[in-house]
């Protein structure tokens, strides 16, 4: 052992873990939230009081069902997810990331990512021991450099690629065979994280089988479940059975599970509402694109990043909060976000306020 | 890179996550279920519906408050968690023992408890790559050894020590001062888990601050909230303002903090349902201890570890399921229980069904 004073947490904690700061998560009490990709519908009062007479008749006593046999059952039904792949859940898909990272931690391993991207993926990398790799998107387009993540790929031989399909916080759609090119030609497992799925018609779910590499995450937080914690991850037995290992047996609870597969039952609600957000997305993205000095990139997600002239992202994000508005400033996150935006969908209420505040501000 | 074929699971997960099964948790749909450490009593009709109340007034689309910190006062003042001391919640202690395994794991790196000790301790240390080392108890009465404790802490100098206050699988608590020697000689963090806290009147909760590496790890699962999945660890900010950079930022859900903020405000229930448990425990000790062929031993938690005469442990387990009672056997899961069977206080009614069954098969 080297030197170090008894009990000292600064030698304990791993040198990576002293130097990360902790997530923040920034203060919305009161202000019209569009910072966060949640679904700003409600519950319908009939849906609400048959959730609350099933949570009256539950017994909170007892510890969860640890197979969640019901709520898998409800997810493979809703989501399309075909009868020979494997479902593992997580609490949200954080804690997904994280089992995944997990099982292939170890020396020299490497998990590869586009930059950016969604930034979990390399903090939690972080978390769990191994190099993470963000290989630039092209900048012009926020598309893929795929000559590049072949490049990187052969060089780093991630353990795991992981693209989020749409992109976050970009918006857009990869394409299609281009990620194709990236599972054929990874040396290790293709996640592909589909959070968005709700607001796009695309998706990987029905490739999985068509590649022993391919598995595919979801989660409930954007469809409008954000506050049940609940991911999952559907792929290949090979790869799931080993990942099952890692999940701490009771990791989803009584409440989520008992909430969630209701929701599902009733998942028509949560497709209405998210049919509303796809057509407001045109209405915002309409509004903005005539607005002078804006950017708009196309997006096939619940979100949409934009673009202002030089150095005026933050003064745009700070009167946009004077006025009761949260919205997301990338600006300081990433080079290439330099002077960006990313505004999350609302209500067409919401919306209206939103384009005429930036409207003010322009 | 080694040889390996291209996109093999068999390659790129850990070769000590392919060794693992995966947890297994008994069925017991119907049983009377003593198996678990369960609190067996439900919700009185009155909360159940101030609960259903506040559910139903409930928005699940938005993300959880990521610092919970209604329900950390609410434990803060339930628990008696001193004011300078930190707090982190967790799903189940099994997150928090993560958390505090990853953020310390590296090269050579372990982690220390006893054998037989809670066995989330030694599977949580594989996950997150830490050497485990279990010290035997002293058989005879499942006492700390603290000479070869201290013996291997000298030489593994384990980054955390973990001790189970009662320890589980054996009921008892281990001697204050035999604890007090290991924090002051412990190299790194120790670790007192005071899951089964409600069913003892000892605690180490107090004595934070006096040692800079004690932290106290609960769980509000075995008071009678296990459906919740709710752990928490108290201790010096600069021990716990690391690991809640690795806490996953909305971990805890929206409707698990309503509900355990709800039942910590209503805390005198769980008390007056803890104190039954009590109560019981004597009821079943004096009955199990005039049986032949039995040896007790003493419990400060909500189950009894017992032993058989030789080879009886398994049939006895067997010829109780068989009558709808599910206790855990533990012969075969470590030398030092052979013969033995772990029973979970019950009902008044459970338990006499569970003495008369035992009483039977004797």
């Amino acid at each position: 052992m080297d030197n170090h004073s008894k009990n000292d947490s600064q030698h304990w904690i791993r040198q990576e873990i002293r130097d990360l700061s902790a997530y923040h998560v920034a203060d919305a009490s009161g202000m019209i939230k569009l910072d966060a990709m949640e679904n700003p519908y409600v519950w319908p009062d009939a849906l609400r009081q048959q959730w609350a007479s099933l949570i009256e008749q539950t017994d909170v006593n007892r510890y969860p069902d640890p197979s969640c046999l019901g709520l898998k059952q409800q997810l493979r039904q809703v989501m399309n997810i075909p009868e020979d792949m494997e479902i593992m859940l997580g609490n949200g898909s954080d804690e997904i990331i994280q089992i995944v990272a997990m099982a292939m931690s170890g020396t020299g391993r490497s998990i590869l990512s586009v930059d950016p991207g969604f930034v979990m993926y390399k903090m939690i990398s972080t978390f769990c021991g191994l190099k993470y790799i963000g290989v630039p998107l092209r900048e012009e387009d926020f598309s893929l450099d795929l000559p590049a993540i072949l490049q990187a790929m052969d060089q780093y031989q991630p353990a795991v690629v992981f693209l989020a399909y749409p992109n976050n916080p970009t918006g857009n759609l990869f394409d299609e065979q281009q990620v194709i090119e990236v599972i054929e030609a990874a040396p290790g497992l293709v996640v592909i994280d589909e959070a968005y799925a709700p607001f796009t018609d695309e998706t990987f779910m029905h490739r999985l089988g068509q590649y022993d590499n391919l598995v595919v995450m979801r989660t409930v937080s954007k469809m409008g479940l954000a506050g049940l914690r609940l991911g999952f991850l559907a792929g290949p037995p090979d790869w799931l059975n080993e990942f099952e290992k890692l999940r701490l047996p009771y990791n989803i609870n009584t409440l989520t599970q008992l909430s969630a597969e209701l929701a599902m039952k009733h998942h028509v609600v949560l497709d209405e509402q998210t049919a509303r957000i796809r057509q407001q997305r045109k209405v915002v993205v309409s509004a903005l694109t005539q607005m002078q000095g804006l950017t708009i990139y196309p997006s096939d997600a619940n979100f949409i990043l934009i673009r202002t002239a030089a150095g005026q992202a933050a003064p745009i994000h700070a009167r946009l909060k004077d006025k009761g508005i949260l919205i997301k400033l990338l600006d300081g996150s990433a080079p290439m976000l330099k002077d960006c935006l990313r505004i999350t969908i609302g209500t067409a209420e919401e919306n209206q306020k939103l384009i005429a505040s930036i409207a003010a501000c322009l």
